[in-house]
């Protein structure tokens, strides 16, 4: 199969966030897309790779942080891929603002794929079958989001109601939920015509923007004047930090998905998670026979059902079970599994001590 | 009160223990009694600490491996202690063979106070008075070892019951009984007339000579000819290193405190442990109002019941209770308390793999 004409699809690789829901692995000045968490290749390097076909990408446009600049060149780099635009963000004002600024500096009849950075999708094959789908209903001006399959009543995602199908595969999206309490997530996960919100778009550039200017023009209009005060070295583009700044701070699907009526949903099944905390980072993976999920320099004896990562020092486990461990040269965490949303507990005592593994 | 004559007592300071009970803190080039595990100082500077009073006590004589010259050195350096001898044990022979060595550099008359290196004594006020009860007792000739006053059935030390008083808080010591199984341990400490074999001794130097000659003449002859063939570098004794190593390696209750008839024993109640595992470390300290013993940089959340120790990477720990976690710059060990004999698992799990940390 071909795509549906002969313009490629342009991937946006949304490389911005810096959360500590991972630590100590991730940090301020190496968030989770930097890590290599599930393979030997980082997550940014993972997500790139998936857009590797020539045949239907071209070179990626790269949001970041001015700060990661070098480190993600030199990801991608290590992958042979030179980024068609390096956005640099002065400041990090979620996603909307971050799209917008790719939706300005490509063509305006480009399709983009926007793409967080730091999430797993283990079955590409499936992603990329979707990608090919949703493309002609992008060609249309509608904007797409990738339903994720459901595998589990999940209170910590969002929802897509799907509702008539506008084209093989492809649905009008009825209704966006924010993350249910669990008696609500178990009724979405009966009924089946819901789908995960997984954050990740196909749209024409000049239909995002329309969106923008409908229902966000005070972030178009931000973007635009960071756009036309930018600066270029070579590939790397920098917007106007000073206006940039000003732009109201908001997620794409608050700013627009949400509200315009031209949204459309494929649903996906591809073994995606948006590795949010290490029990999703041990559901993820693929377990031994001791359901044990070891990565690292680690030595586990009688212990079961455990999570448990070195970067840098051996770990010696004897008789646990149920844990989640994280070593780094500097840090080591422990706790129950089933509870790593308590990583903040973590985080919030350290940023107290004003430790420097923070 | 003065000692019973104007000599005073020379502390002999073994310190040539080499276990790995203690990973991943204590290695092999890096014994128990070299470390810092209750207070800023080492257990080795905690025991000459002991004995340095100058009323009571001469310098000591320091029995150890050659390959810790140099860090026994230093550390008793830096307590502003010179040793009066250093016997540098050419290979491990255990107590017997490394206590023959003192007695034979010692003057024949001069009273021998024998200490383990890496054992914690809270009350030393209670030692020393138990130390100046000893001392006419070992004047008469008798080998006095300290008893321990039990505190709960333990099976992992020796007991000695006591015989008929033979002086003030002196008796004889009735029989030796190598560790018991728990239903005998409780019935010992039930009955409340035994003691543990904490590995303390007093006596004369031609005393435990003699004794040896009785009962284990292989380990004094080999003894005196590693003495005869020794080299001296200042305080520095070399023994012969041929004759040494063919010295029979035997413990000093073995040897000779189970056999002789001139045993006394002189109990004595002070907060004693032979730190021989990381749950009796627990056990020994003083614990926070969540029962957690911590030291080092550790954050504990919602954490009860724990051995918390780093001496390096900060370690945080959300919602455990009753584990014990060490954590070097180079390794973590984590398992629950009350199971620290297995560190043996992981010592031996390491020295399959060859591992460095061992």
């Amino acid at each position: 199969m071909s795509t549906s004409n002969d313009r490629r699809i342009v991937p946006v690789i949304l490389s911005g966030g810096s959360g500590t829901r991972l630590w100590p692995m991730s940090r301020a000045a190496k968030p989770k897309q930097m890590l290599a968490l599930t393979q030997s290749s980082t997550m940014l390097q993972l997500t790139a790779g998936r857009v590797q076909d020539e045949d239907l990408y071209t070179s990626p446009v790269v949001v970041t942080a001015a700060d990661h600049a070098t480190a993600v060149e030199a990801q991608l780099s290590a992958m042979g891929i030179s980024p068609a635009r390096l956005i640099l963000e002065p400041c990090a004002r979620n996603t909307a603002p971050a799209v917008a600024l790719a939706a300005l500096t490509a063509d305006p009849e480009d399709l983009l794929l926007v793409m967080p950075s730091d999430h797993v999708v283990l079955d590409d094959k499936a992603f990329s079958a979707a990608v090919r789908i949703a493309m002609l209903q992008a060609e249309r001006g509608w904007l797409i989001t990738f339903g994720i399959s459901p595998h589990k009543p999940e209170t910590g995602y969002g929802y897509i109601r799907r509702g008539n199908e506008l084209g093989p595969g492809v649905f009008k999206a009825a209704r966006f939920i924010e993350k249910p309490p669990l008696a609500l997530a178990a009724q979405y996960f009966a009924e089946g015509c819901y789908d995960w919100n997984g954050g990740i778009f196909l749209f024409r550039a000049d239909a995002f923007i329309s969106a923008l200017q409908a229902y966000a023009p005070n972030i178009l209009a931000s973007a635009k004047l960071a756009i036309e005060g930018s600066r270029n070295e070579g590939y790397r583009v920098l917007p106007e930090g000073g206006v940039f700044r000003k732009c109201p701070s908001e997620s794409i699907d608050n700013a627009v998905m949400e509200k315009s009526d031209l949204i459309a949903v494929v649903p996906v099944d591809m073994s995606w998670s948006d590795v949010g905390s290490w029990d999703a980072l041990y559901d993820i993976q693929r377990k031994d026979s001791s359901q044990n999920v070891t990565s690292g320099d680690v030595i586990a004896l009688d212990t079961e059902g455990c999570l448990i990562h070195s970067d840098g020092p051996v770990v010696v486990t004897i008789g646990l079970s149920e844990l989640v461990v994280i070593s780094t040269g500097d840090a080591t965490l422990i706790m129950p599994r089933g509870h790593s949303q308590r990583v903040k507990e973590a985080v919030s005592a350290l940023a107290a001590a004003a430790h420097p593994t923070l």
